[in-house]
């Protein structure tokens, strides 16, 4: 049996949908796989701080109106302190996403690698704005910095491209991200208005009570660089990608679509601009499109996420992930966590 | 660098897509994984056999008229001599399917394991019948035994599961496997007769001389059988799978689902019979089915493969495989090879 040491910056939906899973799948992991775990450290910034290197009780700490309230340790003054002091092993990182720099997630992150930890994380931040170097500072200290709920939850698109398509190049891809967009656009098709359809979202808690970072495709475009920037290794900005939102779309240009047997979709891509194995830049795109039933984009109901691979190696390979949530998500850490530590 | 020694046993149209695929990433794999390899061995039930230690010219072979030409030591005589004779790492099985007994390409692959070599297989037939054997007989060798392009051909099926899903248990599947059927099928519904279907099948490769391993199902039950035994520990056998072909299907019941809006789909499936965590037994089935357009199995055109997977920790997650061909089924053979010597 191996024992590895749990951090958890972030407490929130995930974070705690994690330590569900956690707790669900803990024997089974030690029986099946060897491998044991505690939780040593949970911080929030709202609901306080734990540190124990004895292993904090999950359930509990599920429970704990404060999580100071388990803490052994004087609890961390921020997110930086906590991450120098948890005795861990591994950093699950799941702070707020910040587009515009990462931060501090990138830093979070960097200190763990630095400390010897393997980091996870679900937040598109540092990997759309650090990538690289977080991904180097990793390989120089022999751990891993896995990111797979990044984009489209749990779904297995990172561990795809580096586990199971060794020697595949990536062409382009064509996807529907951002499921906040896309139930807008399910719903004025069902008759809603723009306004209305809103309104659900953020009533369903899929929309923020700003909903402009998904209206105006910024939450698809950092989707479609941190997928292009790891998967193509492009070396794009949120803002090169070449972005337009869905308000221009009113129930009018919806439901002609519709008349149509056609559906607007905000459809995310990528490519290079050039022949495939030459190192041209690559050029990525989110906008509104028109999609036909050949498209398999075209099913992609409400929260439904889907995106197509065109490689070199294989015909077309598209995934498609129905009913994501914060339990998803979660999975996604948890498959990080273990693929990190397995040989 | 590190090298390695490559035997193949078969050479049509898998072995040849394989054999024109290393040579066009045998460059990108030496720079970006440092690892170098050679052929030492090919055999054909009737083209000959090439054994050369120092690497056969993968050009000329396949080019030759007989690969005999090219070999510096005297033939083998038949594949278990072959596999006993060439100075191999790596063993690619690609001899025909045997659906009944799998031989005798399961005899091929312990061998090849009892002498050390890792073993890759696009053959169905070792999988569905033995492949715990030689699961257990790869490990205590510290070898690999891998068969990615054993169904939808080199599409991640097998590596998803082993690779990215850890600490998943698969509930249950659903897809479209065979893509002769559903040619037939798609052929019916543009107005063509079964039997005039099924004279474009064979004409353009997907359907042999006796289509009936496909129409009656079998190919669908042996692709479920294989499913089910490595993704869900089942212990089935084909002959265990409730089957039932599209033969009762004529253009009749073709056009009316059409004019319903629906489609046959030849469709395969397996889920245990009890509660999920418990070693039920799997009920696994292949049966015509009318699906509407709310299933992503309606959009499965030609020769579009597709299956959905429900596990415990994700929504549904659904693979679509477009245009396959003996080089996707290469390729996976390539993937099978690279996962199993990295580490």
């Amino acid at each position: 049996m191996t024992h590895y040491r749990l951090a958890m910056l972030g407490f929130g939906n995930v974070g705690k949908s994690l330590a569900r899973l956690l707790l669900a799948k803990e024997q089974e992991i030690a029986s099946e796989r060897g491998l044991t775990f505690s939780v040593t450290g949970i911080y929030t910034s709202r609901h306080g701080c734990a540190l124990d290197p004895a292993g904090i009780d999950l359930r509990k700490a599920l429970e704990a109106a404060s999580i100071s309230e388990l803490s052994k340790l004087p609890p961390a003054s921020d997110g930086m302190d906590f991450v120098r002091r948890v005795p861990a092993d591994v950093l699950f990182e799941n702070s707020p996403v910040n587009y515009d720099s990462g931060q501090p997630a990138v830093d979070h992150i960097r200190t763990a690698l630095s400390l010897g930890m393997h980091a996870v994380t679900a937040n598109k931040g540092p990997v759309v704005h650090a990538h690289r170097i977080l991904t180097d500072l990793a390989r120089a200290q022999g751990k891993k910095f896995y990111f797979e709920s990044a984009v489209m939850d749990g779904c297995p698109i990172f561990s795809l491209f580096r586990e199971t398509l060794p020697a595949a190049r990536l062409l382009r891809f064509r996807g529907v991200l951002n499921s906040t967009t896309n139930m807008i656009l399910s719903r004025m098709e069902a008759g809603d208005s723009f306004e209305t359809a809103v309104a659900y979202c953020q009533e369903i808690g899929i929309a923020e009570t700003d909903p402009s970072g998904d209206i105006d495709g910024w939450d698809a475009a950092v989707k479609v660089t941190a997928l292009a920037n790891v998967l193509m290794d492009a070396e794009l900005k949120p803002q090169q990608v070449i972005r337009e939102g869905i308000r221009r779309l009113g129930p009018g240009e919806v439901l002609e679509a519709k008349s149509q047997n056609k559906r607007w979709k905000l459809v995310c891509s990528a490519e290079r601009s050039g022949r495939a194995r030459s190192h041209t830049p690559v050029i990525a795109r989110v906008s509104p499109e028109l999609v036909g039933p050949e498209s398999p984009l075209y099913r992609a109901e409400g929260t439904t996420s889907i995106v197509q691979f065109e490689t070199d190696v294989l015909g077309q390979l598209t995934i498609l992930e129905e009913n994501p949530g914060p339990h998803t998500t979660a999975y996604g850490c948890l498959a990080d966590f273990l693929n990190a530590v397995s040989l």
